[in-house]
């Protein structure tokens, strides 16, 4: 985080009911939505994106309605297992691990099962890697009347997104990813046919309602005591990228996401993500078979940089890169000189010495 | 919030998956612990106090079972709704307002209207400054089969709280009460019988899920990824809480109680709570006739004094004066300076002049 957000963090408190914290909210609300580029509500939830991912299925759907997941990973997995938890009729799009989901098939799928009321998609799979072509699978779910609810944790404010364009009808994502804010807050846009769904919707929701949030809204506030301290953090964070500017916020991401890939191949190591889909925000590297991966990211942390194994199916098989927010040419170029160092010392020695 | 708080809020982000976090919650999950006198399950969800209500209800219970809400305000109202929303059978035992619940009329109610599954209970109704004997209203619940379900959001860490003598099943607070921490974490207490309905309950969860919490915790994680700098500021504020013992905390609080009521009696005002159940967090005033209530809310904002009006019922009958967390004598009495210059301002100015 950069030092004017841990500053706006350590703001002294103010009354959630009160003029200032109804000027606050105003402001982050109106300065998020260009990052969505959208023209719907959008609501701040006191929560981790997981229950943004609650907040979406149960605000637009019902017990037994039939709901198509397109995971390509364990985040599109979670978003089809909360529909199932709440009594979806979820039927599931798999692809195989590190590919993007491929439209053709979506489309496919939806002829041979559907008709389905919501579509569950994940725009960037941060398990594996991979950016869903959103556009396109929004496209062929657009020629459907099923909602499209989508997953853009770690894809909004980061990469670009076109929420009104390509039709999304909930999309949400959380505060920690590329907005250099601390985890707490999770925000998320509901259109207008979310709206209309959200009317006869009868999954059982309190703290997650979306009307809620709305009428609460009008008045400045939010219907449960909100995480301030992160939204004082969220304002000064828009400061600055407001400053940078949308596009080269993107340009950013884009030129650091490269930088990323090319030094890791120059390592030797192979790409876990199909490079046609492979992720601005992050990337998926394999583990060469001789490697102790939990050994190279002890060693790797010893020195300074902290990166993930793999998730679910893939522990063990990838370690994972982040590069979004606060980053830039010089921070990957650590992250690769760490990686360049490290690798030796994580070498499994053979048996026979 | 104290200095020590702010800096920790200011702490560079770490990875919620790595060992640092892991300490982290170790530390605040068992420091936590004694100011609810348990030796149960303690859980950090992102997410505010309602959350933690609608977390203690969905982990416990399933749709059509019966549930005795014991309302005393507006919090209590929300705990029986979020119960109504998931589908439980609920009956209110309603209590005038500004007076406690009486046990003999819950016992009265277990045994004409029960056997319930949950009893649901606001330990300290910040809407109206009551604080509910609790411990008597346990041992009449401890007598039947019912589990105990506590809202302790406005008391825990201020005042006296035993939840293993008192027999309470899931306990419930949020951080920006008495720990003097911004917004954004909830706790909550699990006993061995909430374990046991968690076991059979069949409303719908994800997020919120106990399971979920415990499994992780003895990983050192959350399920989701949890509001980082909160738990940084919780970190401090029990330093310092540690520090000032946790009689000498209640005691203060006591003290400062006793010192807002006076003032407010010698200022000609009203108390609007029973003051044998007086809140040691929350006091409760009766708006005179004559007084323009908003006025005097904005005349006290301006003059840098932050009280809170009615909800909903009491909405222009009260209002109320928060005391807990981060307070001695000396802000009492800025409170009542603010609240002496401000009263001769907002008195309505008849018509007749």
């Amino acid at each position: 985080m950069p030092d004017a957000v841990r500053e706006a963090l350590s703001r002294q408190m103010i009354n959630h009911r009160g003029p200032e914290f109804a000027e606050l909210i105003a402001s982050v609300t109106r300065r998020l939505k260009p990052y969505f580029q959208t023209s719907n509500d959008l609501f701040l939830l006191t929560a981790s994106g997981t229950g943004a991912l609650e907040a979406a299925v149960v605000n637009t759907l019902s017990p037994g309605d039939r709901v198509l997941s397109i995971s390509i990973g364990v985040f599109g997995d979670r978003f089809a297992e909360i529909a199932r938890a709440y009594g979806a009729d979820v039927v599931s799009a798999g692809f195989e691990p590190g590919r993007a989901a491929d439209p053709n098939v979506v489309a496919r799928l939806i002829e041979s099962s559907g008709p389905f009321k919501a579509v569950l998609v994940t725009h960037n799979e941060t398990s594996t890697g991979v950016t869903n072509d959103l556009a396109s699978i929004a496209e062929v779910v657009r020629r459907t009347e099923a909602l499209l609810l989508v997953d853009a944790i770690s894809s909004v404010g980061s990469i670009e997104f076109k929420a009104d364009a390509w039709g999304c009808d909930v999309v949400l994502t959380g505060s920690q990813k590329g907005w250099m804010v601390p985890p707490g807050l999770a925000m998320v846009t509901v259109g207008a046919r979310a709206w209309e769904a959200h009317r006869t919707a009868t999954m059982p929701r309190f703290y997650w309602d979306f009307a809620k949030c709305r009428s609460y809204l009008e008045r400045g506030q939010t219907p449960a005591t909100p995480a301030v301290s992160v939204l004082f953090a969220f304002d000064a964070a828009l400061d600055l990228m407001e400053r940078e500017g949308m596009a080269s916020i993107f340009a950013r991401h884009r030129r650091c996401a490269e930088r990323v890939r090319q030094g890791v191949k120059r390592l030797g190591l192979d790409l876990f993500a199909d490079e046609a889909h492979a992720s601005d925000t992050v990337t998926a590297v394999k583990v060469p078979e001789d490697m102790d991966v939990s050994r190279l990211l002890k060693v790797l942390r010893e020195d300074g940089v902290v990166l993930a194994g793999g998730q679910g199916a893939q522990s063990g098989k990838i370690f994972r890169i982040g590069h979004l927010g606060w980053i830039d040419d010089a921070d990957v170029d650590e992250i690769l000189a760490a990686l360049t160092r490290a690798l030796p010392l994580a070498r499994r020695v053979s048996a026979k010495g």
